[in-house]
């Protein structure tokens, strides 16, 4: 159901950002596009728009019961969320625990690897340029954030992890690797923006052995597993078991 | 001319490394061959190597006057050069003064910004990977070297920045960046290894102000601007008119 609705603020490959009524608030439509290989490889997986708006609901609902600060205020339809307007910071922040997808076609780390403490890569992002990998030393140079602000966003990011990583056991899934965004909302706080979903986590099932059907998240589109929706079902379906229906705004 | 060499110990795009009648010493070839784009491109180019050969030797001496330690031995002919055996970590090093080449293709930084301090990249070294840049977090999981063996590189890559920008800068020559390799001799000190010549370093002619002539560098080739050779000559005899004639080996 689309709600009463302002201006378009900006439109990303899944998701479409609104402006409210309210200086302090965005309406966020999770679309069913699913893109890969900085949108090289897309298609319309009906129901995923619907499906990540309701996992990335209840993720940030667990994640504000930890004192984790995000972005999210509640819903507004099934694939409809309203949000704190933020200055999204044009990094985005990869957590690694097991390598796979990108690390292993650049560095010598074996797939599969255990990676503790989790690596944590930067990226910058920016289609046009791939969202490159960025190394302290770059950052500094791009002038993106303070050394304290990166160290607020890694201290968050590190606590997400250890948050989701334990809550997605409870659900017997492994959580691999995830990417996050983060932003500053008007009073100048680092909130956790974006979404928290298959399309940004990698996820895999952990009663199933084989190494392709346990993949649950985007790797199902980007290898053409197919079941990608499937897959994404099967997580907001064990998150439903747990936790409660996320909250409508207001 | 072609020395009495020992086995062929590693064979590169640029250079060949012999063993000698010490465990302590290895016979370096400078080679004719010249590679840009991981090799993808490639030529011979008659006198390169030589050419070469004697700017590597003029620099190392120069380095080693102001105190950096160095592989360098001495000259054993035009080019071939004698130089201390070490195990070269895999790293490429790279200082930049001024940015251009995959730093523009990789973040937002315009061509020709000045970076001050010196920007210093870390590259894995590793044809099959094509080299990957690394961030210290993923230097740290490969576990190449230790953190204070890391600061002790960068501290001996800036040092070897500052000597160079001057002594170029004195030849009207621009140090734009360089690329470092660095390894441990068998006293376990960290030494400047490899090459330090136009294939490693691009070096602007500042008596001329147009872009692609004041080129004297390996961008002569990646570019195609021809004139590669006369190019490493122009630097080579302004090197010759300050420096005395390399030292034999023995």
């Amino acid at each position: 159901m689309k709600p009463d609705h302002g201006q378009l603020l900006y439109e990303g490959k899944a998701k479409r950002v609104f402006s409210s009524g309210s200086n302090e608030r965005v309406l966020v439509e999770f679309k069913d596009d699913a893109t890969a290989f900085n949108a090289q490889k897309r298609a319309k997986l009906e129901g995923k728009g619907q499906i990540n708006c309701q996992i990335s609901a209840s993720i940030f609902e667990v994640l504000e019961r930890e004192g984790v600060p995000t972005h999210y205020l509640g819903l507004e339809s099934d694939n409809w969320m309203v949000a704190q307007y933020v200055d999204v910071i044009p990094l985005e922040v990869v957590l690694r625990n097991i390598a796979t997808g990108s690390l292993c076609r650049e560095t010598p780390i074996p797939f599969g690897t255990e990676l503790s403490p989790a690596l944590l890569d930067l990226y910058y992002k920016d289609d046009a340029l791939s969202d490159p990998l960025l190394s302290e030393a770059r950052l500094e140079k791009l002038g993106l954030l303070s050394k304290q602000k990166l160290l607020e966003v890694e201290t968050l990011s590190r606590k997400v992890n250890q948050v989701l990583t334990s809550f997605f056991a409870n659900l017997d899934l492994l959580l691999v690797d995830f990417k996050l965004e983060i932003g500053l909302n008007q009073h100048n706080q680092l909130v956790l923006a974006d979404e928290v979903s298959p399309d940004t986590c990698r996820l895999w099932d952990q009663r199933i052995s084989d190494p392709e059907e346990r993949i649950l998240d985007k790797d199902r589109f980007r290898k053409d597993l197919g079941g990608v929706v499937e897959g994404y079902g099967e997580i907001l379906k064990r998150i439903q078991g747990v936790c409660p229906k996320p909250r409508n705004y207001k």
